[in-house]
Parts: C-alpha cells; structure tokens; sequence
C-alpha cells in the first residue's frame, strides 16, 4: 500500500516537505490544461525547482499516443531514474502519468496530486496505473504504488458540480460494499455534505483497507469493482458515442443500479435494500438514456472486460448494503434484462 | 529471482509439464519469421492447443509499434489474466513479449524460451523486460519475472556462427566480472566448445547470483552492466546507419575493450590483465572500424543511458579479472579517449 496518503488542507505543504527532503534528481509535474489553468497555480508556490509536461484534457487522451508525447519529454529532460513526476489532475493524469513513471527507464518516482473527487477517492489509492487501447478502459498498465498521495479537497472548489457528484459514485460505491452505516446516515443528508475532508477520509480508509488485503486482485479486492462491469461497459460504449460521453462515475452510477438488481435477481440482496439504494441513487444522478439498440453492445463490451475469468463473466455483488461478493458470474442475458430494468425505473 | 530455469536438451519436455499442469486460460507463442520457422518446429510438440502472434525479426521492430500490433491480436484472442504467453526467440522477443505480457490487463503470465545464445545467457534472466523507444535500447519497460525459463542448447544450432559469437560475449563478461578461473581456462580453449550446456549453465549461475543479490538495480547488479555503457552507445549509434549495424554482443565485445581501458586509467586494473583480455577478444571479434566523427556522437549517446546518475556518467570498471567495481564516474573525455584507443589496436 501507499506508504503516506496526506489528506487536509495542509496536504500541499507535506509535498513541498516530500520534495525537498528527499534527493529527487529533478521534480517534473504532470498537468493538463485544466489543471494547468486551475490547480497548478496553488500548487507552484510548494514546489522547488521544477519541469512541466502538458498534455489535453479529457479521457480520449488517455492513449499510447499521448504515453508517447509523455515518454518524449522525459527524454529531452533527460530524466533519470531518480527524479520524480508530480501527477497534477484527475483520474486520467494519475493513471496515466504512473504508466508512463512506472515503465521509464523501468521505472521513476510519482507522486499523485489528485484534483478531482474521484481521484482523491479512487483513483490515486492502491497503485492501478493504466491508459486505455483501442477503447478498452485501462487495458494497457502495471500494479505500482506512488511515493505519496497529497490530498487536498480544497481543489474540489475548482470542480464543476457534474464532477463532484461523479466522484461521489465511488463513496456511495464503498459505503455499499463495505458500510452499512455510513450509507443510512447519508441517505439523511443527500449529495451535499460541509465535510469533505472527513467523507474522503473515510472513503480512503475503506478502500486502503480492501487494497492492502489483497494489493494485486488475487480475489478480495475485487468488491471494489461492484458497479464496474457493467458501468464500464456503459462508459467504454458511450465514449465512443459523440454527445453522448459519461463521465466515470455517472456511469458506474448505472452500472451500481444494474448490478444492485442483479443482486436481487441471484436471490442475495432483498428487495427492500435494492429499493433503498435505488432511491438514493435516483436522487443524485440523471438517468442516462440507453436504447434496445445500445443494450446488446455494451453487454458484448463487458465480455471484454479485464476482471472476466475464462469465457464466463464475473461480476461483484451485493449480499446486503455493506457486503459485497465476488466473483458471481452472470450471463450477457443478465446484463442485458439489468440495463433493461434500468430504463423502466 | 526466476522460480525456476530449466537448463539442457530436455528442457522442453519441461514446458510441456507446466503448461500441461497449471491451469492456464490460453497459451499463446509469440514468434518472429525466423523463430517461427527454425525453432517452432521443435517446439510445438511439446505444447497444448495454442495460438501464435508473429511478428516481423530484428531489433528495429523492438518498438512501441510492435507492441501495440501484439496487444491488439492478445485482445482479439479475447485473453483473460490467466493467459500465458509463450516467448520464443532472441532477446527482442524475450524483452519485448515480456514487457507486452507484463502490461496487458496489468499483467498477464509468461515464460521464456531464448533460442539464441544471447538470450539464454543473458536476456532471458533476471527479469528485465523493455522496448527500444526512439533508438534509445530498453527505454521503456518493468521488471517482472517470468514464471518460467526453458533453455535447450540444441536451438543453438539453428544459429549462424556470427550470433553465436554475440552471446559469446556476455559469457565472456560474466568471467571478467565474477570468475577470472574460469576466464582463465577459456583463454586456452577459445571460442569454440563441445559442452555448451555447461558454459551456459555456469553463465546463467553468475547471473543469477548477481540478480538475486539485487533485483531492482539498486547497486551491485550494476556490475553487469561492464562493457554495456559504451557498448550500448556503439549498438545504438550504428543501428541507425545502415550497413553498419553490429550485434548487441558484438557492440558489447567493443564496449568491454573500451571499459578495461578506463580501468587501466583509473588505476584499477593492471596493464597485464588489460593485455590478457585485448588478446582474448582480438581473437574472438573483428575490429569495428569508428571513425572520429563516430567517436563524438557515440560519446554524446552515453549521456542519455539508462544506467547514468545526475548528470554524471557512471560507468562499470574492473579491478581485476573476476572482479567488477560499479559506479565509477567517468567524462565524455574519457569516453572519447577509450574509443580512440580501440582504433589503434
């Protein structure tokens, strides 16, 4: 596991601490145009002596292509294997800036400075780098924890709100794999919390606490991916659907929905639960629109899923709010009815 | 360290039990033209229902390029990360089809089967995996083992004489670095050998032992990088002028030369060893004609190894026959003298 995860508003100047403490040969940030334009400015002023790479914005640049440009720059900075790269953004900068540190030279330094709500609670925890081929999400990478993790929710002001409650999904997504309680108490509240800090906290527990069990997915780590096989599917479909594009966590929304029914289908999680965290999930998120037409696709999509084993595939369940279970294997036709049943709700 | 390598005619009998006993979700060869039609032949006997991805010989498609052909025919087989990939060539397909494997839906299995001499001393143990990435050798890649090494000499014959001689010279390295007796007894013999099962199965030990010591490079593994500092500027460097292109061993051989120079000068060696070791490789390897235009830009190629720190150049050098010292730091001048002396044997 990540060795210090800093979580506050003085997470900034641990970095500064980390940075110049320890002997970096050279300090090289990751930004993109967004979080060049938003966070970097804040950042700056906590850094020594450093280097930019700047690469577009946006999940479609989460390619070989862009890996390549990466590569290319480290090269004319004439990196070596001492020096580190600061990872300046969302899901997309830290997964990919770690690809691109982790196999430099076989390997260079990162840190994960994530920017966005689903990086801070998803994202920068438990060493999954990755970057997408040929639009299959994250099919290209390597297991490979960061130095540190610098959270600081403070850049969460940065965000439009359509970004939050994308992030979002995967808090609610750790309350239902693995507390009870925490979700009854937010069904109270609703989306808008005064307490970032303490609701990210908590989410990085719970995820840490799954990683550290079982860091590479040997089994138990996979009830983080409730939600994922189907909702990656819907979001590797969508993507490909100009004007039609999900961001991760409206689509691990759906796929929550879909195999939260599932669940309820393979007789595990009771009707009742299923109605609550329906009516939950009903009261943040928008339904998306998906066709007849769409349904096949994207259950074709999920066979080509990564956490599939053989020619079955696998999905992670729910036994109860708070308790997931791996390794359920459900059928095209399951995925399918399970879209279908989303789009009567 | 690698689980298990596999030495001797049988070896690939062994393959069949592995593949046979564990339970892997597909096998898949990956082969080039030549491997395909020399040494597949032999093999495919011994291995249950597989696929094959082919790609075209020789270092100049040790690319991205290639990787990303590789990539898409392991997704078209709809490979799952209980997939095993079967690496059967030289270096290139062992780097390569490693760091492919090690990548793909972060990671799936692979094991090495090295057909030339090179690899089976050298490449195929110690768990480096990588591409060349615009010219530069093994920029990008991980460490990862494989879980298996199958090592049958009798490929050996498939081999032309002037391949056999490149690996001939990370034999001769592992001698200078770690065994002068052995050395020694060889400079009576000269190249030529009835047991190459025993050379290789003394090579791939001293490797072994330096690899267990230090997996991740951290320091006393540098020592066999001897001869690879220059040498791999050289090979770099006539790779991109055609009809000049050398072996990785033959690169090395020139490379070894210049670096017991550097010895001699940095008072580390004496000049008898120096001449022993002139008289042994004068007899194995044809001299590289470098002109001086050559000598700078060989020299400048030096700075961007993988294997330099700050921006000083760390070099390996010998104290004496069967003993390495790593971390010497040399200058460009130095570099551009020892290129200089070669010419004039």
């Amino acid at each position: 596991m990540t060795e210090t995860i800093h979580i506050g508003n003085s997470a900034l100047q641990e970095i500064d601490e980390l940075l110049r403490n320890r002997a970096f040969s050279k300090v090289v940030v990751l930004v993109d145009d967004n979080t060049l334009a938003h966070c970097y400015p804040r950042l700056k002023d906590y850094l020594p002596e450093h280097s930019l790479i700047q690469i577009p914005s946006g999940e479609e640049h989460k390619t070989l292509q862009t890996c390549e440009l990466i590569w290319q720059r480290m090269t004319e900075l004439n990196l070596d294997r001492w020096a580190v790269l600061v990872n300046l953004g969302g899901g997309v900068i830290g997964d990919m800036g770690g690809f691109c540190a982790s196999v430099f030279k076989r390997g260079i330094y990162f840190v994960q400075v994530p920017t966005t709500l689903l990086a801070q609670v998803d994202a920068s925890v438990g060493g999954k780098t990755g970057i997408d081929f040929h639009g299959l999400k994250n099919h290209i990478g390597v297991y490979q924890e960061p130095q540190a993790v610098f959270i600081d929710p403070t850049f969460l002001q940065t965000l439009p709100q359509r970004q939050v409650k994308s992030g979002y999904a995967e808090i609610i997504k750790h309350w239902l794999i693995a507390d009870a309680e925490a979700f009854q108490t937010q069904r109270n509240i609703g989306l808008f919390t005064e307490d970032w800090e303490a609701l990210i906290r908590h989410s990085v527990h719970i995820k840490s606490e799954v990683v550290t069990a079982d860091p590479l997915e040997g089994g138990y780590r996979k009830v983080l991916n409730f939600g994922h096989t189907v909702g990656h599917a819907v979001e590797t479909y969508l993507m490909q659907q100009p004007g039609r594009e999900l961001l991760h966590g409206e689509a691990i929304a759906v796929g929550m929905f879909c195999e939260a029914y599932l669940s309820v289908k393979k007789e595990l999680l009771s009707k009742e639960e299923l109605d609550k965290i329906e009516t939950f999930l009903v009261s943040v998120y928008e339904k998306v629109s998906i066709g007849e037409d769409d349904i096949e696709k994207i259950a074709q999509l999920a066979l080509q899923d990564k956490k599939n084993t053989r020619s079955t595939i696998n999905c992670t369940l729910l036994q109860s709010i708070g308790k997931a279970v791996y390794d359920q294997a459900i059928t095209l036709q399951d995925i399918q009815e399970s879209l279908r049943y989303y789009q009567l709700l």
